[in-house]
């Protein structure tokens, strides 16, 4: 049976963290989808065509790799692709809080979905979407904490 | 290429806690060697031989699950089993910054080994093996927190 | 004297965690006052009415604990109240972080009441108000979440 | 029926810490027993029979309060003196990890025993045992830390 | 060369625990810049006039403690005031970590800006500005944590 | 009035980080001792005599760096050396916790004395001697976590 995983977030946008995840958990799964969550009540920073086209060009070259958005629960949407695993980065303990919590009411909702869980490289552990957002917000150079593929202005 | 997992510990007594985490990672991986770290010089509550007879008889009825035991750095033994992975569990936030440091120092020795981390299930969380052996060592009943399957006496 | 607690909260829902912990300190206090935090301005997910209801579909038997709403400052309402008692939860370490500081800052307020804290049922730490609210909003099931004897719809 | 706390601990030394939570806890119960835990093998930096004379002189005007000793389980201990409350001071987010896992251990051993937990007083959060030992065993002025009653040379 | 350190923040209102680490910091700098931030967006509880105010009373006997204000990224308006140091007090772990990631970020943006960390006093560890206003807008009296020197209606 | 540092460890061996470390912090003070704690009871890995050669090795091209080694509290060795200033790293959230309890005894031990934390570059946040030793405990290769200008055989 395939090994898939979904790897979900807001990728809002998407940093070298979220890079190095995904090419770290590749080994270890037979497909990644990297599904934006889509909820029309939030507002996000970038629009939601962006983001995914970011990840489009990121991964272009890993067949393995798709690409999708979703909305609803994240359970009932790997359920939808087959996927047994939820793919999470962890930065620092109250990450693990955090996923730790939603990680076991996933698991309650659907006891068949695990979710696993790759730690960051120590380099990459500072780089988060809300910091980068708001370098970006103050016209500061975000260009260290982003993919080298892409381009943010 | 088949997926191979260490999931490296000293399992001194094995805990339900343990338990759960082999059976939780068992769809993501082919094999899973469960591999009981030995150091000499360090003292033991409980003998090799023992901890290594309860995960047999725990994981018996599993052919993907192997039970071995080792000496020197877990990369290197790793490597000589051709195992990619390291499997271990956390449990709370101060898990994740031990686990995460020597995740990272295992990576820097060999960045081609990748450390995947489940979650222990809520009710589990508290079962510790520092715990159980400082009931077991105050006389007191240890069985609610081991595998229903062995005695410890 | 009277050993009364006030148990202040915004129960939005009220999930199993909440319940237990009532249940818990039964034996500790005369008397529990479960105090739904009333605050105009701020938009909650569920309206006061409801969230006063089924607080008290769960604890219709229990005589010792009564249902109340309140606005202002906690400490203020515990002196109307003669409570000498806080009662609270602690999940985690991060909840312990901000509860802590909370205590601290009510202590500083009025000295002669105090925070008492239990600890969260180890299967229950994970129910947050907000965790399930999130379930809710996507269409969720969240019967697993909450007690068993009210529905939310 | 009277409400009898145990409230276990080292005690080497007591500290102001120490010394603050029992007369925090006081309205709280009926009885509060500070039980030495005593264990033969491991070693501890002052006698028993000193850290039992100087909890008796900081509670003597308190009858409320009795000093005693015990060795093996905590719960089996609590029984033994009908106390169905386990006290215990919560300083900072590692001391909630330990703490906590150790109030549900003893929980699962024996659920009609409770743990309940106050939050230390800002200005004592610092003082801990092993601390006031290390000031103590390099001649330090050890004073400021330990209750104003006692005298430890 | 001097020693000048930025000392960044909302300070919505300041608090003791604000006072208390400029003071500390005094005897580490030459000059020391007390910097509020300033963004037209986001709402404040206090207006920007009264809180500038408020620092200059409270340091107005401190020619080495200047009070300013400023919008954009903080590293920018550093290299403007030649300014090598940020300061910046930290309460707890959790402080610590949204701390260290933004310093992680600064440093990241222009490796030559240090930030240097003081750690509060134990007694003033609870002072956070938010609590002081959750405080304020319940009408409840705040005078307890705020600098001695000024009155905040 | 010059501004010295005492940064007191044990240096089991020195890391990258600890390197890291003073080169910081060589902007902020006109000094900077290197103070090797020595306690003749403690066992150590490392000799006292290779890690006070290492440290000299390391910091042979910078004069404002002292390399030496102390017993006694680390409050009467900064009296002692007229430094006015602490200076520790922090890696993470268990760090801080620990570091911050020291700082707040020894400013309660000698409240004239300050001190300074640096936060370590993200890169080198998982260095730490304890698994430096540990790795080459067991015959690892430690040269990426020590500094490049020294041997540990």
């Amino acid at each position: 049976m395939k090994r898939i995983a979904v790897y979900p977030g807001t990728f809002d946008p998407v940093t070298k963290g979220h890079e190095a995840l995904v090419l770290k958990a590749l080994p270890l799964f037979d497909e990644i989808i990297i599904a934006i969550g889509h909820n029309s009540k939030k507002q996000t920073y970038f629009p939601i065509e962006k983001r995914k086209a970011w990840l489009e060009t990121i991964f272009s070259n890993y067949p393995q790799v798709k690409i999708d958005t979703f909305d609803g629960l994240t359970v009932n949407y790997c359920k939808e692709k087959n996927a047994r695993f939820i793919l999470r980065g962890l930065r620092n303990p109250t990450d693990f809080e955090y996923e730790g919590n939603i990680a076991q009411a996933n698991s309650t909702l659907n006891p068949e979905i695990e979710t696993v869980f790759l730690i960051s490289n120590p380099g990459l552990s500072i780089v988060s979407s809300s910091i980068v957002r708001e370098i970006h917000r103050h016209g500061g150079d975000i260009s260290q904490f982003i993919p080298s593929g892409i381009i943010i202005e």
